[in-house]
Formats: structure tokens, sequence, C-alpha cells
């Protein structure tokens, strides 16, 4: 990756993008897409049937419910979930095989998963994404046009007990303006590509060289 | 600091640039001048003589040798070094005024210095700007057609010294291009301000507001 503002490292990062519900995680992640065309995005797998267009390995890795079980049984995968009767899950092996391939994957998950995957990929880059203030987050949830008031309350709470959980995680990204929220993620990807324990092996490796 | 990539924060950050003679440190910090205006640049304190043009409190604070040795006795030097005959030093008051207004203030400086302001200051951002190569820092140096053999041996023999430092520092930035270091300094310096750590007690304060 030579002429690149990101520096050559031999392995990629995994980056994992959090926020509670209402935030503009996916908004965000659309607009990443576009503005970051080497970042490649982790892919779930799951039970549920694939829908029309859905292609096995681009948007799901689609599996039985067997294959799911044993894939938990053998530690495969980062973490998962059971939603509404289908399992979802985040497999270890496409984001390793990314990482040895030298490219960074952002993985996309709400903020109980973020960190079930902490917990088994610690040296992954764990962002929180924080609405500007409270009375922000409550407007897009409102904005939405769909939701009674009591699930509008239930939804604030959940979230003022997600945004605590902030502190667990190495930065928080305020999503003020979805191309702002951007260039932030980009600047933390450059950053923690020029972190000294990341450059290090390679400079020690010239320096052997020499003497 | 609202419509900026730089999220709002109370205080700014110190970035301390280093690395080894012949590097471009000198060379990397006019770029960034130009690319990055809101940084402010760090004032020294020396008692040598202001030569023609130069003006007190830009380019230099000048002092007389008693001023200096009473601002040494009163900690009022993050660093200071003699040579040739001259006081040279960076004065805690100009770097921390410059913080509590807001604004981040890059020091550049050499490693030993560096390694001295980081005792006085550990919650700086200490970057350290390293050849592509020590073959390429070799042919920087020698490129310069000033320098005897002998003398670009020794500044080699230093440099290598100085790389083993590398791993005191927060960043290592490769300074293969000149605008890709500017690039990398200008995202270490988004990422940090982002660090949960630093956004933290501002969600905490709109947190309280609403509970």
């Amino acid at each position: 990756m030579t002429n690149s503002v990101r520096p050559g490292t031999d392995r990629g990062l995994l980056i994992v993008l959090s926020g509670p519900s209402g935030v503009g995680k996916g908004t965000v992640c659309a607009a990443l897409r576009k503005c970051a065309p080497d970042l490649v995005y982790s892919v779930s797998a799951t039970t549920r049937a694939a829908r029309a267009g859905e292609i096995d390995g681009v948007n799901y890795f689609f599996k039985t419910k067997e294959q799911f079980r044993s894939m938990i049984e053998r530690d495969e995968l980062l973490e998962w979930a059971e939603y509404v009767g289908n399992y979802y899950g985040t497999p270890r092996s496409f984001v390793e095989q990314t990482l040895n391939e030298g490219k960074d994957i952002i993985l996309e998950i709400e903020v109980q998963g973020a960190l079930k995957v902490k917990e088994k990929f610690p040296e992954g880059v764990f962002i929180f994404l924080t609405p500007p203030s409270l009375t922000e987050l409550e407007s897009r949830i409102v904005g939405r046009g769909t939701e009674s008031e009591e699930s509008i309350r239930n939804r604030m709470t959940v979230a003022v007990d997600e945004i605590r959980l902030m502190e667990q995680y190495d930065y928080a990204v305020v999503n003020d303006q979805v191309e702002l929220a951007c260039q932030r993620i980009q600047a933390i990807l450059i950053a923690e590509h020029c972190r000294r324990e990341r450059v290090l092996p390679r400079i020690q490796k010239w320096m052997e060289e020499v003497h």
C-alpha cells in the first residue's frame, strides 16, 4: 500500500461500529461505503431464509439451524443472538481471512453484541456512535413517526443504558452530521494504523537488517 | 467548534512531533502550517540574540540568561537544553494558555527533548516521524552534500539510537511523502479528539441534565 495515507501494515484492523438504536449506524455505514471503498464489511451468518435478490456470502451466510448451532459449539462466531426465532451471528473466519489479507473490516452491530465481540477480539477498534444530545436522539426516534409514546419512552430508557456502556469503547464519535462522522471514522482508521505498536515491528525488521 | 470534523472538546491537545535529525520534521511542520491553519505552533524561549526580522513572542521569546535560569528554577519550562553557549527551552505557560483556549498546539523538537516533555506532560500526544528506511535516511543526509563521510556515519549511528526510542512514543508516522505524513498527523489529531476518555465528560454532562 504505497502512495496511500494508510501506511502499509501486514494485518488489517477490525473496526466495530456500535451505538444506541436510532443514532444512525446504518446511515453512517452506507456513507462509509462510498467514501471508504477499500473497507470490507463484515458479513453475518443467519438461519433466516434468503429474501429475493439476497446472495449467500454477500448479504449473509445462510445457514441451517443445525449448521449454526455447530458453529456456536465450535466457537466459530465472534458473537451471536437469537431474534424472532432465528439466529444471527458474526463468523470469525471471514473476519480473520480479511485481516490476514491486510484489509480493514468493519462490523456494524448493536451495543451488547459489540461488547461480546470485544471479549473474543480485544485487539479490535471499538467505536461508539453517539447522538449530539439525548434530545436529538429522541427527535430522531419520534421523527420516524411509527412509534407510540410508550414505545418512544422505552427506547429512550434503553438508549440511556446503552450510552452508559460507551466507557467500554475506545472512541466516541458524535453523529452530528453524517459526513463529519464518516471523516472522523476514517481519521481513526488512519491513526490506528500509525499507532507505534503497529508500526514498530516493521521498523525493528529494517533495523535488524542493518545491524 | 460546530460543523467541524474536529469534535468540540473543552481543552486542546499538545502534539509533540519528533524524530531523528534528517527525517524532515521541519518540512512536515511547514506543510502542516498550510494544511492545518488552526494548529498553534509552540514558541521556544532562547537566550540567543534576535536576528533581523525576528519578533519576540512570534519566532522566540527572547530572554536574558538570568531570566532563563530563573525560569528553570521555577519549573516554568517543559524542557530545556544548552546549545553553543545559549539556552533554548519550551515555556509551559504558552502551551497551557493555548490548550485552555481549546486550541491544539504542536511542538517540533528533537528526540531527547520530546522525552523530557513527556515526563512533565504525559497527557501529550507523542508522534515519532520515521524515515521509510535507514537507506532512505542516509540518502537524505548525504543528499545535503555538506557532510564528510565520518560525519554521515556518526549521524547515522545517532539516528539508529534515536529510532530505538520510538517505543516511548504513541504514534510512528512514516515520512515517505510530506503530504501523506501531514494527512496522517491530521488524522491522529482528529482521532485523539474522538478518544472515549476525552468525549465522555461531555456526554456524562448531558446525561446528568436529563436524569
